[in-house]
């Protein structure tokens, strides 16, 4: 128990910077705030509806780590209803340290989890490491040129995983490392917070769930009549 | 862990083909929401409210699952509050492969899991098995002639568990069987969304949730004064 | 396993009565209702807004047992905020069998799990049991004359509890008993029902959840930025 | 087992107290309201829309432990979106006793837990402890006049954990200490609720969640298209 003492104590002094840190998340996440309001600058005036910008961050030695949820998007069908079009996902946004407590937010790197590989990631094992693959040109002419690898892998000192990113670009003959230790107490909000939006992000809150309005003889129940066990039933 | 290493790399190299199945899926749920529309083709223009659809979907060599929540439906009584009607349940989908990456919507089956048969699912042991039994005629005179068996059973790398549905028509003298290995990061996203969704499927977030209107001194707490612990004092 | 197997066997053949319970269910929910409805009689017409009633009803030889959920009750204040007046708590009704598939709604007896109670429950090992004491008359002048006691023992095949409620009456000189084998699969169910439902019967979802309002500079921020942790640091 | 036994025992007993505890909670977490209503008051009409109190509260013979959590604070952006401007916590207020079932709500100290720190505490392993230092006038001339730690170690009897608040004063030379057994059903309860708000804390649910209104093509969608893999792939 005395190297996970003196691991809460490190971590404790290091949440003394915590305020300074914030202050600069603020001008990151609002650098990023900006990137996506050009991606819905046409949305219109309800865009004023309360969008909401939140990350769970981990500043560490060599690079800062943040995550968000982005919502899966639906499309409209003829009948009105609606079905996922993309899925959501969690994004993980690297940003390298240029300094002490100084991040380059112009060198970030994205890597975006689906449900399975955010399922993988909250059921690790202690013992258990994980790797994905993404290539960002996939089915495209480009397919190739960069390939990115996350590695997670348990740490030595009881219960936390290193974080590795390396993002290889064959026309530019880089290959940028983003290497980031993640304590049990982070990896615990990681995991909880993921497990929160896990549902959310495949769009199961739209099809069941509090938000739906279920007030009296509902059109929901109606059409949940037609696909409840009598549907099994019926075949 | 190397073994775990290379059941994540094969995951991963099978999500490269990620896109085309999505659009595959679409086509899939395409075909499926009109199936649920004509159920409710006769509920009028307030369905057009945002009922949405959306599976967590495993396509594998043999079969595609598709897994889905049904809302429960109530029954309005003649005081004005409701009670379940019939609980929801999470529908299973099977459909098997008739190529590569090519599945036959037209041979899918379904198998709708009931709350308890979700509890079962996820609290299964790393070796556990279970089994369970449907026969969508039951209490018909056709009871006997369809019979339902889902096996889920331990894979034998870390985690996983094979997916087995045995569909035996008397009448049609047929037998049709669907097998589909899920890795532990897909039945990870399986247990977390059902977990998500079990309450719900049960209706318990309309007898308490976030989605009740609890401001001020409304209903629900009157009521609640007459349901809370004073009703088991007062015997 | 193959215990295991079996057992489920037995709970998937036990499932083949559930379309004729459920029936039951209803019945038995019904007059639950009257109960309810007549404590709130003079509710008036907001009574009709959607207030609901779900239970997780679980029906074996010697005795029924229907779990559900009771919201806390809250006081406004001459602010106009409003505090926990009543916890909420998780009520267990228990109906004793009289006959093959039959119980006898009369004889029901209550028991109300308080927060932490439902703590203990959902937070069981495999090994463990609890118990619990209640006296319905407690502070009054009849305290003593009524003793529940409610005990939660692990069965001896896999992941199972039994559950055991006695009620003695020095009065009348009556001792009832309920005994309830509950299964692996069921008790899942319960411990991720309660899961879900213990921060909402303790009104958290009320200080802070998706329900609230929290567009623009609304209040909860304001207020918050008096209970953050500058409150902690300005002391 | 035996052990457990006994300690349930003593819980239930304890708990024959709990209504005029209960009762005591009431006058704390008045005057507690009270001061949170100061630091509102110039909040105005809309206050009245439902803010709620609501504490998990532990009393035991030499201090009582009241846990509430505490929303985000967000700032709106001249775009109209918003991002969090203080994150959320989880408020520690402990109270010492100072009589038989008397608590001094005067010398209350309070200890905010960030979301890092909650998931240290719901990721505690039954063997481990915890331990985080508060510096209240943190980046102040004041830093270091007064030192909080919080520690939480295991109890010996199963499951319990022990919480030790120190509050150091370097100016008043006062040294403050507070020392709370947590039974394992009461932590259960810690965990279950910490792990419902960490992420609402974290103002995830304002990103992605229920209460946000999905209907139609609204532009949470369009946002997300620009937010969702294609943005990491794009690069």
């Amino acid at each position: 128990m005395l190297s996970r003492f003196f691991s809460l104590r490190r971590q404790a002094v290091s949440s003394s910077f915590l305020a300074e840190k914030l202050s600069y998340v603020r001008d990151a996440s609002w650098s990023y705030n900006l990137v996506s309001e050009r991606g819905i600058s046409t949305a219109g005036s309800e865009r004023s509806s309360g969008k909401a910008f939140a990350d769970f961050s981990i500043f560490k030695g060599k690079a800062a780590l943040l995550m968000s949820p982005v919502p899966p998007t639906f499309t409209k069908m003829d009948s009105g209803h609606q079905r996922v079009d993309k899925k959501g996902v969690i994004l993980l946004k690297f940003i390298p340290a240029i300094g002490q407590r100084k991040y380059d937010s112009e060198r970030k790197q994205f890597f975006a989890l689906s449900a399975t590989e955010v399922g993988c990631l909250i059921s690790l094992g202690p013992d258990e490491s994980c790797e994905f693959f993404h290539d960002p040109s996939m089915k495209s002419s480009l397919e190739g040129q960069v390939k990115k690898t996350l590695t997670i892998s348990p740490l030595n000192d009881g219960g936390g995983y290193m974080f590795n990113l390396s993002v290889m670009n064959a026309v530019q003959k880089t290959n940028e490392r983003f290497t980031l230790p993640v304590t049990k107490a982070e990896f615990s909000v990681m995991r909880t917070a993921c497990g929160f939006v896990l549902p959310l992000i495949m769009g199961w809150d739209r099809v069941i769930g509090p938000h739906l309005d279920r007030t009296g003889h509902g059109p929901p129940e109606q059409s949940a009549i037609k696909m409840d066990p009598d549907l099994e039933w019926e075949r």
